[in-house]
């Protein structure tokens, strides 16, 4: 993952005799994956959503793998969520809309098909939640960001904090997942936030918040006004090129025009609805752990051969939680 | 433009009864359609690239339009591009790169063509570049952003400042493009961001800074860590979806593995050198007027009837500039 925008051949006949003499310093891939495997945490198959398109035209499978959140967040929805799957309600929906650095969408292009009954109609006060206990334990300044001038990876120890906007906000990672939280004389409140591969809930106007049969994710720079606005309950850990590759639609919005584009939904289910050895395993650096500390702050000031300018911060949403498959 | 993630159908009955009785917030794309013609300026068609891929499986073709930049960025590789598309150099070679959230590359796959013996060898100091006289002329505090307490639109006239990291850093347009710039004690420097859609020029490691022959474009979150680490030269404005839909590589960094997963290149032309009939028109929302400053306000600040918390900021590439094709 060294030359990222590299022509693939002729990288290390270009290497400075500095780096060819000391060790290079290693990339925030590199720090993943020499990250010892207690850093690593796997993912319960009963928080796996598995989306499986039907084949493609060369008959090769399409497979989306969806974590959904862990509590706090958005857990009406992702109730709903689970009924759904479990009901098999999404088999022989379609993916409807591909809008370009947007959203890819999915559900049920008729709007007719009836929803399981005892879904929650879950309110708008559930896009945000109290902060729980513990969760700035860590004492780290609100607006920390890392900079040239401190680069010490400790810094981001515990909880990372990056700086938001507006100024009274902070980001962090919480289980693998990017949040942000206000905390001001008002009020203290966390809330996930739309970056890319992220899968929310589609709403019609408000007070409507959305049940969870309609879902889309994110397919290009992160959308974050969108953020306390619509329901978010997970993201894309495997196989979203099997939706960002999409041809985009040509109605307003990006919503296919005609029944023949849509693509078919084979399956939805909760990986352990499926049979043992069909279950997906995957593990994600865990957001807790040192070794993602050095990650972030190697994404925010990019010190590998590549680069001669360390940005010296990051925009949350571009600091993406590693996430691997585990071998069986 | 209203219902951003809503089902096709259903949108006015959710309406409530206030957004019926008094005429809606108008959306950042409402408010760019309303602009008056003369906020709209015309991109000459010598700052045009044209990139043509071979025809679809279906016969239908792909052109690509890539808005060259303006002086002061960049020009030195700008040089070498116009010099490379009256050669004619590209016709031939081919998308070689479709990296996920991240980039898809083109150029000559073989890495064996001769270039074209008068290009410049540009050097990295270019990658930034002094600020003109001019350009901080409206005295807007270096950290200006757009918040719920100060939503005035006229705030962003002019130079339309937003907060950008690290703290000195400050984000703005220029004459239909983003960039960001420092101004400290010590240095008053800008350079042109890498944003969705960007187009940039591939290189090998430092010093070297890349001829303009491998070029690339953003499709996925903005990638801000290669600001000043690489040239950036224009922007993709009309048919990113042929690039962006493009299926992904599954070699290292989204290399294509196989000749025949590589798209055509038919060819890149300047605009002027094609038929007059044949060259493509457009224009964009002034950076520099009042309208894409209500726009840029609105985009911070969304108010129409879909949202219920605007955010109150926004990141500047998330404020695309808006462009519109022109009736022939």
């Amino acid at each position: 993952m060294k030359h990222l925008l590299l022509a693939a051949a002729a990288a290390s006949l270009a290497l400075p005799v500095t780096a060819q003499e000391s060790a290079p310093i290693p990339s925030p891939g590199e720090i993943a994956a020499a990250a010892s495997a207690s850093d690593w945490t796997a993912i319960a198959p009963s928080d796996l959503l598995v989306l499986d398109l039907a084949p493609d035209a060369k008959g090769k499978p399409r497979r989306v793998v969806i974590q959904l959140m862990p509590a706090p967040f958005s857990q009406g929805w992702i109730g709903n969520i689970r009924k759904l799957a479990a009901a098999h309600w999404w088999d022989g929906t379609s993916v409807n809309r591909v809008q370009d650095n947007y959203v890819v969408q999915w559900g049920d292009a008729t709007e007719k098909k009836a929803l399981p009954e005892d879904l929650a109609a879950v309110p708008e006060s559930e896009y945000e939640t109290n902060e729980p206990p513990g969760f700035t334990a860590a004492g780290l300044p609100l607006a920390y960001q890392a900079k040239p001038s401190d680069p010490s990876p400790s810094s981001f120890k515990g909880h990372q904090i990056f700086r938001d906007n507006p100024s009274w906000n902070y980001g962090s990672f919480f289980q693998g997942f990017p949040y942000v939280g206000v905390m001001n004389p008002h009020q203290s409140k966390i809330w996930p936030i739309h970056c890319y591969g992220m899968v929310g809930v589609g709403r019609n106007l408000s007070p409507d918040t959305g049940s969870g049969a309609e879902l889309y994710t994110v397919i290009g720079h992160a959308p974050r006004h969108l953020d306390r606005n619509i329901a978010l309950v997970g993201r894309v850990i495997s196989g979203i090129e099997h939706l960002s590759s999409l041809p985009r639609g040509t109605g307003a919005l990006g919503f296919y025009e005609t029944e023949v584009e849509r693509v078919p939904i084979a399956s939805v289910r909760i990986a352990t609805e499926l049979a043992a050895a069909d279950q997906p395993r995957f593990e994600y650096l865990s957001t807790e752990s040192d070794s993602f500390a050095r990650y972030a702050d190697a994404r925010a000031n990019r010190r590998d051969p590549f680069f001669i300018k360390p940005a010296g911060g990051a925009d949350i949403c571009n600091i993406p939680v590693p996430v691997r498959a585990v071998a069986k």
